[in-house]
């Protein structure tokens, strides 16, 4: 009966269909057109977003995959390449008829000095893989170069933590409590049908010898009945351990029996799902470019917009990396070093309830789950503007197989109506002046979907030199069922871990932090961390009729930990970073200072095991000496890492970082107390810090830009079908 | 000689016909058509935006003020209104023969209750005036009756302080130091021509007994040879000391004819000075709406948008104000109460900078200059995009007679590509879901130019029920003259007091504060301040293997003092306005939360004049009851105070708050260390904060709210033009 129904189950059917996806090429007969499958104009079904989009306009971006080539050091690796060192790993010894999975196929960059000698028209440093992958419980890290064919094996040191999982861990583990009785009886004697359940692939982390020496995942499950939004529906309590490599259940805590499933009522937040109660408040609106965007991408990825030219690609870790950040000096007419690279390093959510159920939820979503991998097709018009232009991602399934993420990232221009600079006269003076410039910017984009939460990363490039970092929260919130269906029968006394968001739902209070890597290099790689610190004077009464004023002291950081920065309201400085040896015409040096913001910081005691392993949240800026193998903030292994390869465990070696090539972390925090309006989808909230230039340009970079006049504005009609 | 060349110097000339605009109707021979002077479509004169834009399109919204007739209880005095209240101050027994002026002329709004209890329909309750004037050295506030010309006198209490500086008493200032032979010479002596001198009015706050007794004034002077940009050229350390009723010169010191004079050089940043070297970075950018904006303005000031309903009006001293500000419920369709008044109360602008010319800069822009009299006209299609709606502020001359402040105010549908909700499932449930709604907001925007800076002052309403209240910061620094042009002139030791950014300018050090009035009542009038701290708890072993987590605990505010808030990074709070007699259906307690940013915090000693003057930013956050007296941060009569009457003061006495009629008051603050990308003039910064909705509605309002479609975008061509 069980088999049947769970044949039946719409639920299965899906990720049954998306299992077949990704082992696709495991299977006796390969797909009649392979280069069909993976190029995205085809509209295979490995384009998710053009076979799952309901509506919408077509695919604005198409690109070739099968025939692509790289152009520039940085491109990632294209689908020739990955299938290359595929059939390399497949028939090196440490796999060769083997069960392996691969964890991880991506470029490995060649040497920073390397990328910054390369000029357009050079040939390509040699193209080289680097690959994580685990065999008979050893993870191993390779590097596989693609024109020779070579391997070679790294010797790891002896981190704790595994790999982050591929999606066939994840969806393989949802599907393995099925096969067990108990599990099953639980479930419908909780008047879950078999084939209403949806079930979550939930990271352990690590708390001691229990998540030690095996990969472990948790997975609790939720109904899908009747609702899309099973998020809404909690099977609360129960919890199944399993043994991610030999799916046995280890245990299965099932202590919230008592505790209704909530109704799935008012939960479902499709469009098709609110028949006749549309909400219809505005006309349309769209941001018009008579001219066409201004931006051009040049050979896939080098994007050039105003006076911004950077380099652009998915990552499957990662979400995003910006690389080759230069900007052009209005003076001189020549692009200038900004920043080497940057991107999402890792994320920390511990949510706030220790009870049985709950106190493992502490997400380390780039390291666990991939970033990149999560971030779904955007959807054209409402993820992006018209104008958009869309990258796909190139990544592989757990057998080295390439497969395309089509429209993951996307680049679009934007004017919100907000004012570059602008001047007018005051009436003291009564000189005629009303000068002003709109403020235009270019949005670079991808969105995460990391199981509940949906993750919406901008990198806003300013044409007056800054670049805004923003990370908004949309999507669902993880709820805990509870009996309460109102707060009248709450005891004051009680904890409720959150707040009751509906009948039965309580959403749990939980941080979220989200830690840059930001490889700074301003006018080249050596630079060096400066605090300058608004210090408190006090003039003596006959020097002044001031009794205080603030002054600006420079500290320039030594070593790491003058750079361990916890960011204080009472006591406030600037951070910059400087090229120590370049000055401006009067002198200053230049520089880049990261303006904070989102500074939320992480309350958990040091030594609490999560936030050991989220350790790079201790602080909200750390400055780091250049190294490549310190990309990770969690750590290269973060999937039940002990907390022995962070951000903060290299910092405190406290290593000189004056005058040197130095990255910059900056985390972004959020406290996430749930309210009522986040139910049954949350309506995006957004924090951002900036990097801003800092005696970088001689004068404003802007201020020979020309206002916007009527005669270039566009003269639209009424609709596109009019 | 001096006359002469007084006569033929453009600046004083512009000033002079400034003087004359103002002035005018105390001349002789009144002009021909009055209502065409103040109505704006007649492009008269008095509408300065019409006759000084250079360029840009016509007018968009035209307002026939001569004939306007108030509709509802908060709207501004009409011109019919103030010349009765004119007429009937100048025939009152204390102005009758009397030289006196007119400091503020504005509605005086009825009780809170009777605004309350008026519906659309009902007459309108008397319309009253409050006049603000002074007399033989006497500030005196009247109610002026306007039906029934009664005057009522106010006994004023005997707090220290002067009103706001008319446009008449800044203009006289300036003018006077050339009646001064001395002044005359030294400003000879420094190599400027008369005829190149620009001089600005500097209110000289309070530091002791040499600022008691009379009204008082700063004139620093600048010159305006071969540049606009006249801020960029101090006379540094030239400072006369006026009495601004007298005009005796008082003082002059002059302790910096050392310093030269900057250059004229690349300190223009007009669009014709640079011409040739033009910096064209983007193509046009325009925000279409093709079935138009999707708001209305009814009876001049009540905005309707998407779910919104706001009464709107310019103010002399505030800027801008909102009120009756109320949200539709989208499960009950009807109204609900949110905020009955809100505005920019004060602003404290205190420079680092404890020297003889430089320490008594410490402005507060509302109460000393008048934020909106010195907002000006905004610029269409740069400074508000293209279906922007604009608002004029009636304002009225040191005598009372009324004028119009052209398009003071402009109201425009936002979008920028950002994202109002969304959701696609992961492809770990292979469930092919992608929800994204795009996030379009209704922006009001005023740009006041207090002397060198522009403050653009921006009301952002979103449809899910938040307010964003931000301030950009653009504009001119305040420099310094310097005799270094360069860094490596100048001993480590010594402070600049800020940056030097070109040759012989340094941009000092300073902080904004800007103090936001918000009288929140949610859903009704009688609410409670809650803070809901995040405090760290730590479970016992056997209780989780969790060391620590944040429990969310409430505190509700019983008076005054516990409404006292410092923002704490390490000690972190939500602050809710909640209704205490109304519940959510599942029984959390309707409210709205201030989301703090712009965090930076006065630190200045309390008992430096200028903080006790400014001390409404002691706090970045007070709660206080309502009183229709205390609107004022920094008391009714902020020039010269001792601060005796700020909200410091008021709050201190500690009264209940608990289920009470309360307003809340946010301070958003900037501290700003100048770089040379501010030079010559500053790219905008800003900072905001928002008040949200938190368990104030069921669920996400805009659950219901539909995609956006191709089919109804806009078919637009290339230009205008063409």
């Amino acid at each position: 009966m069980q088999g049947i129904t769970l044949f039946s189950c719409s639920f299965f059917t899906l990720t049954i269909i998306f299992l077949i996806h990704y082992t696709f090429f495991n299977l006796p007969s390969p797909p009649p057109d392979k280069a069909a499958l993976l190029d995205c104009p085809a509209f295979s079904p490995w384009c998710n977003s053009n076979t799952l989009l309901r509506r919408g306009p077509k695919n604005p971006t198409r690109h070739l995959h099968s025939s692509a080539v790289p152009h520039h050091p940085l491109d990632p690796l294209t689908i020739k390449e990955i299938n290359k060192v595929q059939a390399v790993v497949k028939s090196h010894a440490l796999f060769h008829n083997q069960i392996y999975a691969i964890h991880s196929l991506v470029l490995e960059e060649p040497e920073k000095s390397v990328v910054l000698a390369w000029k357009k028209g050079d040939i390509l440093p040699p193209r080289k893989a680097s690959v994580i992958a685990r065999v008979k419980d050893v993870s191993h890290v390779l590097t596989v170069d693609i024109g020779t064919s070579d391997v070679e094996v790294h010797e790891m040191s002896r981190v704790s933590g595994y790999p982050a999982l591929t999606i066939e861990d994840m969806i393989s583990s949802i599907r393995a409590p099925l096969s067990n009785e108990e599990f099953n009886r639980t479930i419908i004697e909780r008047g879950v049908d078999l084939a209403d359940l949806a079930c979550l692939p939930i990271s352990t982390g690590w708390f001691g010898k229990r998540e030690d020496n095996r990969r472990l995942i948790k997975v609790q499950c939720y109904s899908v009945k009747d609702t899309v939004n099973f998020y809404m529906r909690p099977i609360e309590g129960l919890t199944v351990v399993l043994d991610i490599d030999t799916k046995e259940v280890i245990e299965i805590s099932d202590i919230g029996k008592n505790i209704p499933i909530p109704k799935a009522k008012n939960t479902d937040y499709t469009f098709p799902a609110q028949n006749g109660h549309q909400l219809k408040l505005v006309n349309p609106i769209s941001l018009e470019q008579p001219q066409g965007p201004s931006f051009t991408v040049e050979d896939e990825h080098l994007v050039k917009w105003a006076n911004w030219e950077f380099h652009l690609k998915p990552d499957q870790r990662a979400g995003v990396i910006i690389s080759r950040a230069m900007v052009r000096d209005p003076d001189t007419g020549k692009l200038r070093n900004v920043m080497y690279k940057g991107f999402s390093s890792e994320l920390f959510v511990p949510y706030m309830d220790p009870t049985d159920a709950w106190y493992f939820k502490t997400y380390m979503d780039a390291g666990e789950y991939g970033f990149g991998l999560q971030a779904m097709s955007l959807v054209p018009l409402n993820d992006c503007p018209r104008n958009a232009y869309y990258m796909d991602g190139v990544f592989t399934a757990a057998d080295g197989t390439p497969f395309v993420r089509s429209n993951m990232v996307c680049v679009f221009e934007s004017y919100s109506g907000d004012i570059g600079w602008r001047r007018s006269e005051s009436p003291i003076t009564g000189m005629g002046i009303r000068e002003v410039r709109p403020k235009v910017t270019l949005v670079v984009r991808m969105a995460a979907s990391v199981a509940n939460y949906d993750y919406i990363v901008d990198w806003e490039f300013q044409t007056d030199g800054l670049i805004r970092i923003k990370v908004g929260l949309s999507g669902i919130l993880m709820v805990k069922g509870t009996s309460y269906v109102n707060m009248n029968q709450v005891n004051q006394e009680e904890s409720l871990y959150g707040t009751l968001l509906s009948e039965n739902v309580i959403g749990v209070i939980h941080d979220h932090y989200v830690t840059f890597y930001l490889d700074m290099d301003v006018d080249g790689s050596e630079n060096s961390f400066v605090k300058v610190n608004l210090q408190k004077e006090h003039p003596s009464p006959d020097e002044s009729p001031r009794r205080s004023y603030l002054k600006a002291v420079r500290n320039v950081a030594k070593t790491e930990k003058d750079a361990q920065i916890k960011l204080k309201l009472y006591d406030p400085s600037e951070f910059h970073v400087i090229n120590p040896s370049k000055k401006s015409r009067v002198g200053n040096p230049v520089g880049y200072k990261v303006a904070p913001g989102g500074t939320a910081a992480s309350l958990l005691d040091l030594d609490d095991p999560p936030q050991r392993r989220g350790a790079f949240s201790n602080n909200q800026i750390w400055v780091t000496p250049y190294n490549q193998s310190e990309q990770w903030a969690g750590g290269l292994f973060v999937y039940q890492s002990h907390g022995d390869d962070t951000l903060a465990v290299w910092s405190d070696r406290d290593r000189p970082i004056e005058n040197k090539d130095i990255v910059l972390w900056y985390t972004l925090g959020f406290h996430h107390i749930p309210c009522q309006e986040d139910f049954p989808i949350m309506p995006t909230v957004s924090s951002s810090f900036d990097i801003k230039p800092v005696n970088f340009f001689e004068s404003n970079p802007i201020l020979r830009i020309p206002p916007s006049m009527e005669k270039d504005l566009p003269n639209c009609r009424a609709a596109y079908s009019a």
